[in-house]
């Protein structure tokens, strides 16, 4: 390149040449050169990018009404921040997702992309910095410590709606198998042990249960974000921000992001507080752990095929195996107790980020963005992963299913009412010293029930909705 | 002891000797000699074992009102229950803390001492259960499954009380603070670096409101803890309990617990699902994780006291070294950071025990009540600890304080609006790079503004809520 | 009690009235009233108070020998911490596990006890601290920085030794059932899918391996909690210590305490370092995750007894169930896999408290040490008790096992160097559509191989250990 | 592209187009439809594709020598081994990093490429495997299950190397600053309270003391993971495999990989067993978190410059704030905060992942893979930002850092031999409550010691190597 392919920028550290078809600028620059550690840039989240974009324009309309900022600049700050949100400049944004500085980065990384983008709408070259300034103008009325959260959670919200589709429509997979295995009688099990006999419908239809809880702890997590501290500049004084700043930007900020975003009651807190992440992160834990359960569960139900459990079989993906052929395996189950791993993991990476806090701030944001985005991602996939490849393609094995109950100890259970605990357990253990059945004790051997009663209390409705026969 | 002293019990692996003064049996029994992991026995935690009672006694309502309990029985039952959560048994219930069996020795611990309890008001001797099972009468229409979680749930909503009482009076003594000290100036700290000024008012003030949050997140906790199993017995199906039984006893011990309890939708998921012990560890290590923070800044501003920040005093509990004269230490807010990574860990413990659930159980239980139990009880004690012993009698050094203000860098940013940020900025680089003020740079060297100006800028009270002084 | 039964004694903070009879004294009964969050006391690990003698009494012999300490004082203190050192006076440590001070209480508690007690064999009173100083005399050229870590690490290292044992003798149990199932012939399964056949003697041997290596671990650890800080006094300057004190306690000390220990080389790093707490919670984690692993293998091996693998029996050690007559469940894993969670959350309480270590000490050390106390018991605990109570009683269900092998289908990978991958996996298909046995399709129906052939290779040890057959 | 872009594949579960251009084949296929969670492919992690390269390889060797692979397949794929071990067909190892099936994805991805190449270095086509099959021929003699392991345990070997070259230079950075600043006379804070003055060249040297230990913790690690299970075939029982394959295999991969690798003596333990990659993920979550105490200690050294510590600079690399002029902040060393709380995470994720082992394999690798592989990288990446943008360029205070010393109240620890703990506590209430300096009052207005007792006490090398004086 020549000398002309670079215009040179400043700031108060000194000076640097940026290649002229940048449109980030000096600190974004120092930011690329000072942070090199995972690699991944905060492009690959165009949904942050997008929220920055809107807090900007927000703040751009909100300075020119309150007459800090003159009409033709803000309208170009707004014209480019459609255009950034729009996905147009997302390479523009290389900034490493991990950095210090608590967002400064990433604030001035928006900043002065969009002072560049406004700058040429304007008619004037990159740089220009005089006819629009990153801090000046586009950074108007705010600090990356109340902008910076504003849009990181702003693009939490957007995420998690996909998310939380997603997991419902997995929720819903798991139903639709409840309805269909509805008359598959299969024996419950605690502790490993056969336990009494049950519906594989109540099984699946449980799984469903378990997961649509969730989707009203997303809602929670929703509404907790939603606070934003917008006008809070700084530190939560509001110092450099017009009077009615602080409402008329959330005002604005609500419609441009089609959420109903509050303005936090205490900026001082709101400016350093991570309990709506924290809170988050639990939330996503808690559907990991419950996911990861789901899959062990449908790991154990599927094994086998001869010398395992076997009731249900899972849609057969790929060879199981490089050298045992015929096997097949269990994969997208136990890619999604993987991800629930990642997801847990990640989030005591948010926990010791929360702890970190100081005084005014909490520099580790940026950390605690990176665990959240790639946890709602990656489950998000699992979700889909699970549903798509699994869930809509398993089926009963009906026969064995039924065979095991029949064949169990467990059964035995039903006869309680009957016979009272102690004979039941008297015939239990006859049953397992002996290999006998429990029929064949109770009814044919023992006579303590005629064969009417016994067709009675086994019918299959009366094994998986239990009367209270006596 | 002689023969005398000792009754015969039998279960179904065989009889053995129970001291006759023990009102617990041979399961109780079994249970002490196969699980002695922490020491820590179930009558250390009474909530619980009256939760037990309240259960068993609302079942015995039920029983009875449903034709499937004598109502002598019933009776007697009640009236052991009534004993029994007056805390007059609580040294019966010996069992360790941790045990296998997902509660069973628990529930037939409180099975055992009240039927015992019982027999003794019918008239009858300790053992002789063919008046009063433990199995038949005190577990009628129960399972482990759907008693255990039941009374753990309610014992927890209990505990939970008191917690959050301690918790909001943590919160009113820092908002005191905030009032008391609304006229302290100070600096404002961000990334441990001088930010702008601020009222140390508001500092405690926002101490206040992080931890009231906390009050409705442990509200929603008390929500989903309040959902229980009664009637699902062993795994959902509610096999053994007669019709309308599930219902009729959730009324019975809602009344006898204060508790406005309901009755899952789904048994099935009820029965295994530990969401709602993750949602409340996750509430806890929220909190967890603030109070840390919180005691991490008073450690911060209480630093010194010649060499640090030292802008407020902590009460001097006790000399803070054996070796060096006259230092003291913030030791309450440090006894609370650990008590916090305490329940850091504790969910940790939680998180994993409720991914191991399994198909129709989760026989990790007893470790998360554990777990949690000892959290709330950390916690609490930390409240009431961090308040009475710390914060109520924390001062302010308020002319030091002040001082650090005026002799900033960082109270340039206040002239931002008059003098625009790269004028200001420079400033900042004379007054960083020589060690003069602020002002003898701006309005004695370079007069950039007069000393009316200053003055108006430079009030307490622009400076803790800046008007946009142009 | 009469004003009599109470002595006065102060502080720099003032003066407090100290029941007579009471070894410790006014800094301890502070700690008291300033610490009450477990309500478990220092005296709880009696280990603890025992090295706090021994540092106490090297402490007094290299101040006598160095000449800072006068004979007659020296003797009455070694002569104390003989007592202290015998448990004699472990009620005098009522200290709370967890405190604030970074454990000035507990090296007060141990100052003031052993002042009292040597002042009585003095002939002294209580109290009369003229003629044996807490500070000046028992707790001479140390500082609570140095004297307390160095205690912990010395407790902690006897209190392996016996923990060592313990997981010693449980991988010693696991491989004498190694042998007892030699020649139990049993399908080994990967991904809970049927792999192929192997024998029970080598899962079990592998047990004891996987166990065996913690031992080296463990001896890993002891070597690194053997470097101590002796003399380092306050921030490792060494201030108000002796000239050649450090090496004189040091070896003093590993005399008395029957250990090598080491002196840390850097004595700044040493005195905040908590490296090594954090290396032996890991090694803890470490083989909780090993135990927890082992406990899930042999939950799932004895899971049935007719709808599971059931390859195992565990003993049975008390009914499975309040409601499920005959149910016997693995109660012992299962408190096993408990410990194991609680270890691993206590991991990261370490981690936490380790983390929030500032410049020169790591305050945190007294959550350090309850989390690790409890950890290492409960682990010692745990093993005793899965050895005990369970491996040594695990039996075989010889045939059932033999039988799940000759039905299945993984036995087709032992025909791959025979028949090739490709024709192999013809096999297992059809095995799998059909239901029939491998031996019918590849002999029987196929052809494939002759039944010498197949006698050949599927004899007990071409299984468990194969010949390259071709 | 037309039919003719394509070649056929089949496996047993049936037949597929791969574009002709790929190296890979049918299972390479499926695994990207089944996996996609993290969208960061295998490829990203050179040192493991290269890794399997090297497997393949000797065992082509191995195989060959002993008679089960003909010399020119042999001799192909060792040629197509040395090519893709040279980094030449990254790309074709497309494969999510998250994958079920225990690593049979990323096994079978390699045998296809390798079968692949080998066929074009024949003189075939790609497809026409009859010449040299991905199972018969590349995975001769393995499974996944030994196969996969090994490759990611020498690549997790290499890796190790360049982030232990990265640790001991950041290492060597701070002790080199500790030679710099040995004649920094500054306090010395415990509990941050003042506590005796030290030189600043010992705290720096203690950072060096305290990441050097980490070299030989590493070192450790990468001994327990030189341990292999090449032979093991599927579950250890070494099925499929010629008799001296194991040990031949181990020799040849050891010259290849240029590292010592042994060969487990329990194959059946091996095979499942993770407790080096926990070993090892420990190691870096102990490092984690002693570089984040430093680098806490280095913002808090580095807080103000007027209204905290400010004993030290770090360089000044971007401007600290979007609104507050001149402002700088520790930015360095908060992304390694957050690096830290990113590897203290992922280490949970491992921890969880080697709890799901279950009898005998661990199907959780690839998520440990992914852990360990992110987890190396971000903290070598960490060390080397922290020295070159921070360590070497970090300046101290002097004047300040000494004014503190001399202005503080805990000097008067120094004053202990010779007044008495008693006296010395005096003095430092008396300090405390005026204002006044410690040589005030001791020297000045109480006498208690002479002027040139005073300045012999208090010379800079005794204040940082004190001797005992009286």
């Amino acid at each position: 390149m020549t000398t002309a392919d670079f215009r040179l920028e400043h700031d108060f550290l000194g000076e640097r040449e940026i290649p002229n078809q940048a449109y980030y600028g000096i600190q974004t620059l120092r930011a690329l050169e000072n942070f090199a550690i995972t690699g991944i840039p905060l492009s690959s989240e165009p949904l942050f990018v997008r929220a920055l974009a809107y807090v900007k324009k927000a703040a751009a309309l909100a300075n020119h009404e309150l007459g800090v900022l003159p009409e033709g600049i803000a309208k170009a700050i707004a014209a480019a921040c459609d255009r950034v949100a729009a996905g147009e400049f997302n390479d523009q944004f290389p900034t490493d997702m991990i950095q210090g500085g608590a967002g400064t980065s990433v604030n001035m990384n928006a900043n002065e992309v969009i002072a560049n983008v406004a700058l040429e709408i304007m008619g004037h070259q990159k740089g220009e910095y005089q006819f629009c300034h990153p801090n000046n103008h586009v950074n108007c009325s705010q600090s990356t410590n109340d902008a910076y959260p504003t849009a990181f959670r702003i693009a939490l919200s957007h995420k998690l709606v996909s998310y939380s589709e997603g997991l419902g429509e997995l929720a819903e997979a798991f139903a639709a198998k409840g309805d269909e295995f509805r008359d598959v009688l299969k024996m419950g099990r605690t502790q490993l042990q056969d336990a009494v006999p049950m519906s594989m419908g109540d099984e699946f239809r449980a799984f469903a249960t378990n997961l649509r809880e969730e989707l009203a702890r997303i809602a929670d997590s929703r509404l907790l974000i939603s606070e934003i501290n917008m006008g809070a500049t700084a530190i939560g004084t509001g110092v450099n921000a017009p009077h009615g700043y602080a409402e008329l930007v959330t005002r604005h900020l609500s419609t441009i992001a089609e959420l109903d975003l509050v303005l936090a009651g205490d900026l001082f807190e709101a400016t350093y507080d991570t309990g709506a992440y924290v809170q988050l992160s639990g939330v996503l834990k808690r559907t990991a752990v419950k996911l990861s359960k789901i899959c062990n569960d449908l790991r154990l139900l599927s094994s086998g095929p001869r010398c395992g459990i076997n009731e249900i079989n899972l849609p057969a993906l790929q060879p199981g195996s490089s050298i045992m052929p015929g096997k097949v395996n269990p994969v997208i189950p136990e890619v999604v107790n993987q991800t629930a791993f990642y997801v847990i993991g990640a989030d005591l990476t948010v926990t010791m980020a929360a702890e970190a806090g100081q005084l005014q701030l909490n520099v580790m944001e940026p950390v605690i963005s990176f665990a959240l985005f790639t946890s709602i991602s990656y489950m998000t996939n699992a979700c889909r992963t699970l549903r798509e490849k699994c869930v809509v393609g398993i089926t009963a094995n009906r026969q064995h299913a039924a065979d095991l109950v029949y064949g169990s100890v467990g059964i035995v259970t039903q006869l309680n009412p009957v016979l009272g605990y102690e004979a039941s357990a008297d015939i239990a253990k006859e049953a397992l010293r002996t290999g006998k059945s429990v029929h064949d004790i109770a009814v044919t051997e023992r006579g303590l029930l005629s064969q009417e009663k016994w067709d009675e209390i086994f019918t299959f409705e009366n094994l998986i909705r239990p009367d209270f026969i006596r």
